[in-house]
């Protein structure tokens, strides 16, 4: 059957009908007072999903421009940053951080393995002089499914008292708990077609006050992603460069939405639904990447052995229109991922277990009972 | 009566209900097979659009965000630029070129002017070191309704040999020819919620050969806006980083429907749409702002003398629900403008002058025969 996908990737992450409709609505003007009313109340929806009191940023880019506005906004040229690289996305940021000439020093981890906070303790303890500006970490890395320990390397940020800590959240945010000024978080990015629950086209920068004013003396060049400029609009109601309404509308009814439901229990659903995948999967006779105890809530990535990962995600794509993710960079063709990030709910959970095991039964594998995907994770949703 | 808006403004423009209901799909993952080819399509759409043969680039960014791209991706600290003033657009490149520390000589018009050919001719000619690396001109000045003499500029930019043309299309393309590869112009910038009928939140590249060997040696820092990235991603029909989707859908669907109408009748309509608007204008009675003979296709500025634009504006918005544009910077009061780009037919001119003249007597104007605006634009239409 055409046209029935199941969209279980990290993002895009499937999109409410509710959404679908504010976006498909005429397009009205952005000097209007209209959209002023519009941009307040996203604003102080987008402060009560980050936990702050200062003013959200939106602007229109993907998640790797917002946090290349979370990084260029904050530093010069030759500032010294640790930057914490346990896959895809943690490597891009030491990517963008060498591009525009800052001094790198990347605190590596093995991909599916979280990020060690000894590490950051000690480089940062060791720094007297108080050279490091920044300290640059991906919160849930997505290519892996690995959490990592955000408090814990944001505690030796603290004790250090000088650099910054500069989050992507972009899998995080929306699907568990980032309290920005209780953890003082200075930058925290994240994207749309995540937690958000829209499609793509919107980036999200929280920026503290400690960021503001090292964002006075910074130098690095920047004009489309100059903070500076949207803190200016926003705080009018207004917005630097044009918007893109219509996602605007989308979001404005996502955030109401997530108001509705209530930010403890999204962040229980997401628990649930990757506790659920997790057992699932486990039942399934599949090795997961990457430990409980570092599980992210965004996303389950499995490594199966005995089975190709392009081949379960073919044969559910064709089979079932469920679409899954593959592997990236080196993990490539050796694990798939599932998302349950963003408007999925424990339905689609039991879906994609039931289709997984029709899958494997259907790829050669049957080392074990029939039903225990479903069973495993209906366990965790009954509990 | 509610949300029965007109939207007579430059940007965002009024969207065919084909292309909101194509952006009220479910999204898909932008990394599978059903999106490569939609890249594939939207690519070879934009290319004939821009009449090119060099792959169009396309970016999650609005306008501005579109220019700094084209500015940053082929210019180096320190490089001698020329940068055509002569409204709020203009100053704007000459501002990013500035933040970038480029060495800018801003050749300034009057706003509702032209900017002077012979100005960047006896300055390039002047130029016997060739020092000028660029010379950076917006071709519809949005914010005066003024048409610059690309043609006339390009020329002197190509006499001068060395020099790359990058230009602001913003309000041009779609709108008016712009034949970037017969005219050998090395960078066009425009952006979505123009004469591409659909929502803001992607911004468009097109780079010629010659700017593409510029590339090679510019050394301004870059990541998210480096066209680099974006070239090799859209030659395998893919994208350097997330495309918001849900736009992508809406940009698919309308050049589709520009394809149908055809360049020549889009150019066409869009010129009728012009002169109807200027014929209109002044059979009311009312002051056009710029001289009929570099009067933008894309937008009508008028400069009322005896009442108030605002007022004008204010009752349009609110006894006919017509949107029109205020006046920027100086012009704050002082002008309003007629957007009429992309999705306008000449229905909506006749609707425009109907109410326009309502307007004026209601404001107590009474010097012209009523009847006459409509009159006009229908003289303008039969011709």
């Amino acid at each position: 059957m055409l046209d029935k996908q199941l969209l279980m990737i990290p993002g895009p992450t499937p999109v409410p009908a509710r959404v679908l409709h504010a976006m498909a609505k005429h397009p009205i003007g952005h000097r209007s007072k209209a959209y002023g009313k519009i941009q307040e109340e996203i604003t102080a929806n987008l402060n009560w999903l980050h936990q702050t009191q200062h003013n959200v940023q939106a602007l229109t880019v993907s998640g790797t421009g917002a946090m290349e506005a979370g990084i260029i906004n904050f530093l010069s040229a030759g500032d010294r940053v640790l930057v914490g690289c346990n896959g895809k996305f943690g490597d891009r940021w030491g990517d963008i951080a060498e591009k525009y000439g800052l001094q790198v020093e990347r605190i590596n981890a093995e991909w599916g393995k979280p990020l060690d906070v000894a590490e950051f303790q000690s480089k940062l303890e060791a720094d007297k002089e108080k050279e490091i500006k920044a300290v640059i970490v991906t919160h849930s890395e997505t290519s892996t499914g690995v959490l990592n320990d955000l408090e814990g390397i944001n505690k030796a940020v603290k004790a250090h008292g000088e650099a910054l800590i500069i989050v992507d959240a972009v899998t995080s945010l929306g699907a568990m708990s980032v309290p920005v000024d209780e953890w003082g978080l200075d930058v925290v990015a994240s994207g749309a077609q995540k937690g958000y629950m829209i499609p793509p086209g919107l980036g999200f920068v929280a920026v503290g006050e400690k960021a503001w004013k090292a964002y006075e003396t910074a130098t690095l060049p920047k004009y489309y992603l100059d903070l500076g400029l949207h803190r200016k609009a926003t705080a009018k109601n207004s917005t630097a460069f044009t918007p893109p309404i219509n996602l605007v509308f989308g979001l404005q009814e996502a955030l109401r939405m997530m108001k509705e439901e209530g930010l403890e229990n999204i962040f229980t659903r997401h628990n649930r639904l990757k506790k659920a995948s997790r057992a699932g999967v486990k039942a399934l006779g599949l090795s997961l990447f990457g430990a409980d105890e570092v599980a992210s809530p965004a996303v389950t990535a499995v490594m199966p052995t005995d089975v190709e990962a392009e081949k379960i995600r073919s044969t559910m794509q064709q089979k079932f229109d469920i679409s899954l993710a593959g592997g990236q960079n080196h993990l490539k063709g050796k694990i798939f991922r599932i998302g349950h990030l963003g408007f999925v709910c424990e339905r689609d959970t039991l879906t994609v277990m039931a289709a997984l095991e029709a899958t494997l039964q259907e790829l050669g594998q049957n080392n074990f009972t029939p039903g225990a995907g479903v069973a495993a994770a209906n366990q965790v949703f009954a509990g």
